[in-house]
C-alpha cells in the first residue's frame, strides 16, 4: 500500500465501522438500496468485504439469558395475544406447549420455517422478530408453581373503563418486528401450535414509525403528536438491569425474567383537537416541537418543578403528567416499550386510536402501581385519555437451546 | 488532482450516483443509518456532497399529469378509505371539497402540517406519502358530470359473497405509505376536511413488506405465500401507458385518469392448509418456490400452456389460476397494486386475512370484467378465496398548482 492510497482506505474502513454499528444496532437499512455498500466502499487486503444484510434478513438472537424483545430496539410493528388455556391443559400439557412455542419462535426467529409451515417462503424475513412470552396468573397456578405477589388483576383505577375483551389472560405472545407479513406470518404458526391447548383471549397490534424512517434514537411520538417515553433506561444501562430484571425478591423461576404491564389507552384524538397548543403543553409539561420540559430546551434537560412564572404560578403545573408520573424515589421506575394503535372507528368520531401502552419491571406492585396511583389522583392528560384493557404477566426468563421458556417454571 | 488520487473519487462517484439511483427509485433507506454517506464518501471539488435522506423524508411529487398512487412503487402501507356524500352536497360544494381535499394532500405529500393541522409534528415524516382520490358514480352523478360506461357496480359474479360493508362508496381516499404514523395521521387530517362533507362508508387496510425488507423489484408475496403479480406491466412503460391511462374513448374530463377496482378478497388460511404444495403449485399454475410457471424454472419465464405430461395432461393445468387469468387478447390486462390484509379475526378459525386487490385500468369493462369472467367460471383456486367486498371508482387526472384534483369534471 503507498501513501497515495491511504486517505480512501481510511474512509473505506470508517465507513464500513458506521455501516457495522448500524447492523449491529439493528438498523442496517443500507441494505434496503440493493447493492452491497461496504463490500464496494473500498476493500483491500487489509478488509475483507463484508456484507450489510437488507433491514429484512436482521436476526434477533432468540436464546439467552433473558427473552428477546425486551432489550430490543422497537421494532416498527407488533402484535400482542393474550390466549386462555383449554381446561383439559395440565403441567404436562403446558410443558408440551411451551416446548413447541419454543421451538417454532427459535426457528422463525433466525429466518426459518416453523416445524410445520405451511408457508415457509414468508419465513425468510425475519426482520428482528422477536417472540416473547408471558404467563398470566392462571397459567402459573396451573402449573402448580408459585406467583409473584404483584401477578394479578392491577388495583381498580378511578379513570378506567376497562372492557373484558381487552383484558386479563393467562398467556402471552408479544410478537414484534420491522416487517408486518413476517408478523402475520409469524403469528399465524403460533396460534396453530397453540389450538389444542388454548383459545385466542384478545388481539392487539401497534406500530411505531417505520425501520429508517427517522434517525435512530429519536423517541416516538404517539398519535397525540406527543414525544411519548423521553425518560426511559436503555437497554445495557445500570439502571435497565435494575429496573427490569427480576431477582431474588420473585420467586425463583422468574429469575432473568420480568413483569410485563400492557394498558390498552384510548385517546380521544376529536377531544385533543379542541385544545391548542398551549394547553396541550400544560398538560404535558412539555413542548410539543421537541418534547423539552418546559422550563428546558431540549427534549432531554432535566425538568426544574421549581421554577415559576412571573405570576408566581409553576411552569411545570402541578396537575402534568410529567410532574405527577415523577417520584422522588427513584425504584419506581419503569421502561416502557409500547406502540400506537388506529384501528378502524366504530359509530361516530373520526378515529379509534391510542396507545399500547407496555411497561416492563421486575416488580409492579412496586414500581408500576405507585406511578399509576398518583396519576389516576390527578393528571390533566386524564381529560383526553381512557385506559380500556389491562393485562399483567410474568415474563419468565430466556432459554439457552435444547431448552425451553419456562423450563425454570416446570 | 493527482494520479494516486484517481481511484477513490472514482469509487466515491460511483457509489454515489447508486446511492442516488436508489434515492430516485424511492429506496433510499441507506440514510437509515443516520449518517451521510454519500456525503462522507470522497467530496472533492468536482463532486458537491449530496445528503442522501432518510427513507422516512423521501417525497412523492404530488402534482402531475397523473395522480400519484399510481405509477408510484407500492409502499409499504395503505389504508383505503370509501365515504358516502351527505344529501345536502351539490355541485358547489363539491368543488370547495376538492380544493380542500386537493390542498391539504399537496402539503402532507410534501411533509408539511394539513391547514388547520391540530398535530403537525407528525407530518414531518412524508415516507412516500402518496394521496390518490377517486369518484364512485353517485358522486359523477351529483356532479352532472359524464360517467364512462364502465362506472358501476361489478356485474355479480358466481363466486362473490359480497358484504354491503365493503361495498362501493362515493368517494375514495387512497392513503398509502412508508410509514404507518404518517397513514394515521394524514388519513385522519383529510376525514377532517370531509367532515362536514360525507360519512365513512368504509375503511380497509394493508401492508406489503416494510421497506428495505427485500431487494427492491421483488415481486410480493401473498398470505397463501403465492408469488403475486409477476405479470405486471411496469411504471413508465408503453404497456403501462396503454392499459392504465384512459384516453379518447372515456369522458373527456377523464383523459390522464384511469379506472380503479378494489376487490377485497378473503382467503381461507384455514382450509389452504389442509392443501399440500403440490396441489397449491396445481391450482395455482406455479411454483411456491419461486413463481416460475410450471413449465419453466424462473419467476419470469414465458408459460407454455402447451406442455404436457407424460400422461398427456397438460404441465400448467386448464383449471389453473394462471391458465384462466391468462387472455389471447393483449387489451384484456390491468395493472395490479393490492395489499395483504391480515384483520383480528371473528369468530373460530385462526385467520381474518386476505388480499385488498387493487387494479388499475383505463377500462373496467373491457380489461378487468373479462379476466373475472373467466376466472369465476372456472379457477381452481376459488375453492380457497372468496370476493366479500368490491368496489369501482373513476381515478381523475392529477393537476397542477392552483389546480385541484377533479378540476376537470367540475
Amino acid at each position: 500500500m503507498t501513501a497515495g492510497q491511504q486517505p480512501p482506505t481510511a474512509r473505506g474502513l470508517s465507513r464500513r465501522h458506521l455501516l457495522l454499528g448500524g447492523a449491529a444496532a439493528g438498523i442496517g437499512a443500507a441494505g434496503a438500496i440493493g447493492i452491497d455498500l461496504a463490500g464496494r466502499a473500498g476493500a483491500t487486503s487489509l478488509s475483507p468485504a463484508v456484507d450489510v444484510p437488507l433491514n429484512g434478513t436482521q436476526i434477533v438472537p432468540f436464546y439467552g439469558i433473558h427473552q428477546a424483545g425486551i432489550e430490543t430496539t422497537p421494532q416498527g410493528h407488533a402484535t400482542l395475544v393474550a390466549l386462555n388455556l383449554r381446561a383439559d391443559v395440565d403441567r404436562e400439557a403446558l410443558r408440551r406447549m411451551m416446548r413447541i412455542l419454543t421451538d417454532d419462535a427459535a426457528r422463525l426467529t433466525r429466518g426459518e420455517g416453523a416445524l410445520a409451515d405451511s408457508e415457509p417462503e414468508l419465513a425468510v424475513t425475519p426482520a428482528r422478530l422477536t417472540i416473547t412470552f408471558g404467563f398470566g396468573p392462571g397459567l402459573v397456578s396451573r402449573a402448580g408453581g408459585q406467583a409473584p405477589g404483584w401477578l394479578r388483576p392491577l388495583p381498580a383505577f378511578g379513570i378506567d373503563r376497562l372492557d373484558p375483551a381487552w383484558t386479563g389472560g393467562d398467556l402471552l405472545l408479544q410478537v414484534a418486528a420491522d416487517d408486518p407479513v413476517t408478523i402475520a406470518h409469524a403469528t399465524r404458526m403460533l396460534l396453530k401450535d397453540l389450538r389444542s391447548f388454548a383459545t385466542v383471549h384478545w388481539v392487539q397490534t401497534g406500530f411505531r414509525r417505520a425501520p429508517g424512517s427517522e434517525k435512530p434514537g429519536t423517541t416516538m411520538r404517539n398519535l397525540f403528536g406527543q414525544v411519548d417515553g423521553t425518560v426511559n433506561a436503555g437497554p445495557g444501562t445500570h439502571d435497565f438491569e435494575q429496573l427490569v430484571w427480576a431477582t431474588g425478591e420473585n420467586p425463583g423461576w422468574l429469575t432473568g425474567g420480568t413483569g410485563f404491564v400492557l394498558r390498552r389507552v384510548s385517546m380521544d384524538l376529536d377531544k385533543w383537537d379542541q385544545l391548542d397548543r398551549s394547553g396541550r403543553e400544560s398538560a404535558v409539561g412539555r413542548t410539543l416541537a421537541n418534547g423539552a420540559p418546559l422550563t428546558g430546551t431540549n427534549e432531554r434537560d432535566e425538568p426544574d418543578f421549581a421554577a415559576t412564572t412571573p405570576l408566581g404560578f409553576p411552569v411545570i403545573p402541578e396537575y402534568s403528567h410529567l410532574r405527577r408520573a415523577r417520584s422522588e424515589n427513584p425504584a419506581e421506575r419503569i421502561v416502557r416499550r409500547g406502540y400506537n394503535y388506529d384501528d378502524v372507528r366504530v359509530g361516530e368520531g373520526i378515529s379509534n386510536s391510542g396507545l399500547l401502552f407496555v411497561s416492563f419491571q421486575a416488580d409492579v406492585d412496586r414500581q408500576f402501581v405507585p406511578i399509576q396511583q398518583r396519576l389516576d389522583t390527578l393528571d390533566l392528560l386524564n381529560e383526553w385519555i381512557t385506559p380500556i384493557g389491562s393485562a399483567v404477566f410474568a415474563i419468565p426468563p430466556g432459554c439457552s437451546p435444547g431448552g425451553y421458556i419456562g423450563d425454570t417454571l416446570f
